[in-house]
């Protein structure tokens, strides 16, 4: 049989998990009758347009370490691009530039590992592909920590963020019950539309701890009445009320919780601040509580040390089963998991078509969020349990974890 | 031989390796000839005025796990406090009820584990305790992320401190190298007075990351001109510049840098941000380039899943020292550590009396600091490399790490 090659790229925000698909795709290549060498294109698919290729086949087989130490490295080995195609009706030149590419590679098959707006370009390569009637199959692997992708019971990537957002609140409980005083503590979490990763918060309750004790997702209106009475209730009971907070909570008007006006620092600039500093300043007011704020920062998708085992499992499953979707003829698609049990927790893998993917978001269902808006329901903490189960097999030198060389992706002259 | 017991609290702000210590003088204590039942006092000393004390030899015997955990839980297991005891020429009675406190429980020595503050309360103790001739042995046990401690080489919870910051500026960076954009990311790391937390950022850099690119630290003026084109100059470079800045970076006229005036948020308070945040705007108007700054948070001294084996092992090994010393009739001191080799890294544990410490800070010599001001030397990373040496054993249940349940710290009626 003649074999095609693939081309594989990534796109969109890092996650934790996101190489490890890109580890199952060259497994599924190396494993795989229809096809030879696999592709990678950097940037997204401005590698494509610009010709910078790296052939993965080769540099996997340079040393049998490589791909373990590549699932478990953060953000995309690959490197990322924010990039939305044109209608190929208003433009198709970036079209005709890809699949002559495609061509000039000999690429049966292109893979592209993203979120939301990546799913977008397989949609608009697929389309135009069928147009021409090109015969490359395209199809998309998910990933997103934000876990609003439709069709899929959650995304890669996700889990792995979802594990360090609870050991984060865990250790934030530690850190915050040493004092003997009444405080509040405010934990803004991503997603700024989904409250998925606010949620997981809820998962660093345990039998001492049952911090955070109100939990505030962009699917309910943020009342700041209702707020400073929920907290101030707890004080009663307690001397630490911790807070998890969406960053993307809105008021009866649909207006973000933040900073609206304009400020000037010691160099005269304009400021604004998040929802967190923004709460943090209203409990101070109010309530006159000793009062912080934290910030989940970046490293809720780019801490892989702290990764979740069945993240990378799914996630590199994902990649083996896009290939041999591709060598079955599927194309216009994106491979999904579909939870079968959830004790003891199974999945299957498939996929579904694209169209009824790009540009959806899921939100979390009314019925796993709390009455009162203020927490989530334990159907909710079932179905994120299983999905932080598990270590990443890190590997220490010097004190600090071993991720894959990504100098390839520094400026080219 | 007639046996007394011992007494330990622990104060100030948390750290990974403080529980270490706790477990060292459990042990200290279990081995010792002199010493019978060890009590710990809730929220530092005053857990002794108002007689809240565990029987810490009693609960340790309940689980053959319990000392393991123990070790490996962030922040104080006793809990803290904020308290600074007055003159006792002034007031002495809180001093009159902490030495009947020790009377009441036969404590025949008194172990603090705290930083600074600590040690002045270790001081004031041992003083009028010599005053009234007390036989109590009262020794400071050293403990600080700032590792701002003077007569020890290094102080515990530095370097579980130091490898959260470089395994977080590592995986930074790798979530800043995937977009082939000029960029700007400002790292705040903790450190008010002295930069050794911010310089530990370094400990990022390997065969493929040469970030952070550069280091502010609060030993050295900062000039926002020169920061500047600093920054400049290596975007032409590179596409992606990162900065390790401490939160304590004055100007030459001594002030902050941070946002020095007055905003109003959604709810109409004022605010006040960071240095990362104000540096993140001065970049973005004067550069006009993609500019974000991320804040280490409280993390940093309590993410007990990262902390380091050479600092959990020297913080227990400091614990047990201090109960040997206490039994061999040292008082008024606290325990040190001194490096007796850098390769292979070797240490000794002594003491040193605490008129010497107390109320005194360690700041980075010059000389660890590169001419520019911007960077720091090979010798302060030599320094900074064996701390943080190995990994905690963490163990985790159902996704996350296991601690002691603190639950005893809870309000009490």
């Amino acid at each position: 049989m003649n074999q095609k090659n693939c081309m594989v790229a990534q796109s969109g925000g890092p996650t934790a998990a996101i190489n490890a698909s890109l580890c199952g795709v060259i497994e599924g290549v190396a494993a795989s009758e229809h096809y030879d060498t696999v592709y990678g294109s950097l940037n997204g698919i401005t590698g494509i347009l610009n010709d910078r290729i790296l052939d993965l086949t080769e540099l996997m087989s340079e040393n049998p370490d490589y791909m373990d130490r590549l699932a478990r490295t953060p953000a995309m080995f690959l490197g990322s691009c924010r990039c939305r195609l044109p209608d190929y009706l208003d433009d198709d030149s970036p079209y005709v530039s890809v699949f002559r590419q495609f061509e000039r590679y000999d690429i049966g098959a292109f893979f592209y590992i993203g979120g939301n707006d990546s799913m977008d370009t397989v949609l608009k390569l697929s389309e135009y592909g069928r147009k021409i009637g090109s015969p490359v199959r395209v199809i998309g692997i998910p990933k997103t920590i934000d876990n609003d992708l439709c069709e899929t019971d959650h995304t890669p990537g996700f889990g792995s963020a979802a594990k360090y957002i609870a050991a984060s609140l865990l250790e934030i409980a530690h850190d915050t019950f040493i004092y003997a005083v009444n405080s509040v503590t405010i934990v803004e979490i991503m997603g700024r539309d989904a409250g998925w990763l606010t949620a997981a918060a809820a998962l660093a309750r345990n039998e001492y701890n049952t911090a955070p004790h109100l939990i505030y997702l962009p699917e309910v209106i943020f009342d700041p009445e209702d707020f400073l009475l929920d907290v101030k209730r707890l004080l009663y009971e307690r001397n630490n009320v911790i807070v998890a907070v969406s960053e993307g909570i809105r008021d009866a008007d649909g207006n973000y919780i933040s900073a609206s006006e304009q400020t000037h620092d010691t160099f005269g600039h304009s400021q604004l601040s998040g929802v967190g500093k923004t709460l943090e300043f209203l409990v101070k007011e109010k309530l006159g509580v000793k009062v912080r704020s934290v910030e989940i920062n970046v490293l809720q998708r780019c801490a892989a040390h702290l990764a979740s085992r069945t993240d990378l499992d799914e996630a590199a499953a994902l990649g083996r089963k896009a290939v041999a979707l591709a060598g079955e003829g599927v194309t216009a698609s994106m491979v999904t998991i579909r939870r079968t049990s959830n004790a003891p927790y199974t999945v299957t893998y498939g996929h579904a078509e694209i169209r009824h993917i790009a540009n959806e978001a899921k939100s979390i269902p009314p019925e796993w969020i709390s009455p009162a808006g203020n927490d989530v329901t334990q159907p909710l903490v079932d179905y994120l349990t299983p999905l932080i189960q598990g270590e990443s097999n890190v590997t220490y030198e010097n004190g600090l974890p071993v991720y894959m060389d990504v100098s390839h992706l520094a400026k080219h002259p």
